[in-house]
């Protein structure tokens, strides 16, 4: 561990600014992509941050993703719109879905907000926290663009571990953000136990030759995902991915273009943005007032044994973001290494260079 | 089993809805709930028919449900409307709110539809499919009138299975229609077992004082139910609670007041629906070609051992549909004895008197 490095939020913040546009991002494009990033390290969504920023390099290099993508409005009622990313970032794209989003629900009370032609935006909490910091519910779901998963029965990975995350703002206490994928454990737990040369528990992957549990991480071409609770996460996942892709006319199931593995052409990620003006519902004040007593409720509720905290969604990224806004963000040594190499390639100041 | 009786659905439909005017309810409004629950009993969903009607009545001439609720929209915006039930029956407040929904979602493309003061409503899944049946995808939730699980590391039982159903339109293919408790297992599954005197698998309830994996259904009281996928099942049912109840001024957490087991004191129950217009998004002739196209290939893909079909949710609910229509519904002998006894209490025709 003496190998790890910590970096201030804003270094992270104007070196991935600046990685994203030597790689031909405008300015603007690349400020509110590296936004979206790094709140995923200052959440704790850390393999959403600048861990993937390296691979996003590659194939924004390779015009597999468009850096100068003009973004449009395809489709637009007077609750929803449907967005074309023109394939560029799935952060920039979701991030203007998001403030669409708002803007409607403004007006209208709710608004759906759909997009096609977007990529991998990252960790899902941001994109429905953008309705909430205007003091909106906020919802967000997404088609992976690769498959894991299989519907309930089936050997064949066809599903995503679509992700869903749900904002909900409070007054006093931490906000409420679910941001969860449909999966028992994230992929990147399996990437990891596998690099480390670990076992998995029974429970995370199955063998899609003999559909009993695979603990061999390594195996992966012979492991399927397994869902949260059997045929109902299956079923969530079945769901996100219709409304995220098939409605948006987004890649879903076979036509899924797997980012990691495939070469070439584009992912045509789907996802959607959900943005509820809650005082269409209730009294704002009353609304955070009922929210904080029932959370508060929760936290002093008899615990479990074992347990020292209730843990409800959204406090312990409350209380990291806090933390590492205050300490800075500290990167494992080979993560910082890596990013180092790449400021040399791409011509730009390495991230302990700058203030 | 040579106890069972079968019975056409006209029966069923008639009977119930006579057994809901005896306890006072108008005609129209006995005529929809009657409709919403018996379609329970036609698509599966067994424990949320006519099983109920029972409690259904003594509820209503205990008077804790209203039989002549004057549901009314409190607040209505562009897309938005929230619902005070009037503490009416459920079935009839939420098949107001989805018609409501379908109304609003023609002009906006989308609408959100809350109510409160509203009561258990029966199986989720026909709420979602009232938008289907006008060719829009549906979404309903609801926050339950009784709490069986816990937030993650309580101990005490502080939400409910709170369930979510979604309803998509396909083509040629039997609809998507996902309808699931935010629980492993249904709560009747354990009172089932509990009657016939078997125990339960690991992984269904945990015992609150221990934290560990309860077998014996009997210990109801000291019985938590688990959530799908632990904290994530838990971390969704809090978020339908937060949505469904406190957003709309309905109860949640320590303010819900079992159904099953307190006395006296309205439920006020909150649910939404959400009606979404593919049309916004979509052809909706593309729409449905390309959903049977990917459940064809989910259908047709490879199998795990042991699974002779791939399932997808809402298959066997369009097959029990179409077998029962057809040759009637089978209730367990022990209920069609208790609604025979029924029709007398009421003054109505028992069921088999009935054409």
């Amino acid at each position: 561990m003496s190998n790890q490095s910590t970096f201030p939020v804003s270094s992270l913040l104007s070196y991935t600014s600046d990685a994203l546009r030597a790689c031909g991002l405008p300015e603007r494009d690349a400020a509110i992509t590296a936004k979206a990033m790094i709140e995923a390290d200052l959440t704790g969504a850390d393999a959403h941050g600048i861990f993937r920023l390296a691979s996003y390099v590659k194939v924004l290099q390779q015009k597999r993703i468009n850096p100068q993508a003009k973004m449009r409005v395809v489709n637009r009622g007077p609750a929803t719109a449907l967005i074309d990313g023109d394939n560029g970032m799935g952060h920039l794209v979701m991030t203007h879905a998001a403030e669409t989003a708002v803007e409607i629900a403004r007006e209208a009370g709710v608004a759906w907000v759909g997009a096609r032609r977007s990529n991998h935006a990252g960790a899902a909490g941001f994109y429905a926290s953008i309705p909430m910091a205007h003091g909106m519910i906020g919802i967000y779901a997404a088609c992976s663009s690769a498959n894991h998963m299989a519907p309930t029965g089936s050997a064949e990975a066809l599903l995503g571990t679509n992700p869903i995350a749900v904002a909900i703002p409070a007054g006093e206490e931490p906000p409420v953000v679910l941001d969860i994928a449909t999966s028992v454990i994230a992929f990147g737990a399996i990437r990891t136990a596998a690099m480390q040369g670990k076992s998995v528990p029974e429970g995370w992957l199955i063998d899609r030759t003999t559909g009993k549990p695979l603990t061999d991480p390594k195996r992966g071409h012979d492991a399927l995902m397994e869902p949260i609770g059997g045929y109902k996460g299956a079923g969530l996942a079945l769901v996100i991915g219709l409304l995220a892709a098939v409605l948006n006319g987004a890649a879903f199931g076979r036509d899924v273009n797997d980012f990691n593995t495939d070469h070439g052409g584009e992912t045509n990620t789907g996802q959607f943005v959900i943005a509820l003006d809650t005082a269409r519902f209730i009294d704002p004040t009353t609304f955070a007032a009922e929210i904080d007593r029932h959370l508060h409720d929760f936290k002093a509720s008899a615990r479990l044994p074992g347990f020292d905290v209730i843990r409800l969604p959204g406090m312990e990224r409350l209380r990291r973001r806090e933390e590492r806004s205050r300490n800075g963000v500290t990167l494992a040594g080979a993560l910082a290494k890596q990013l180092n190499e790449l400021a040399g390639s791409l011509g730009i100041a390495p991230l302990g260079a700058r203030g």
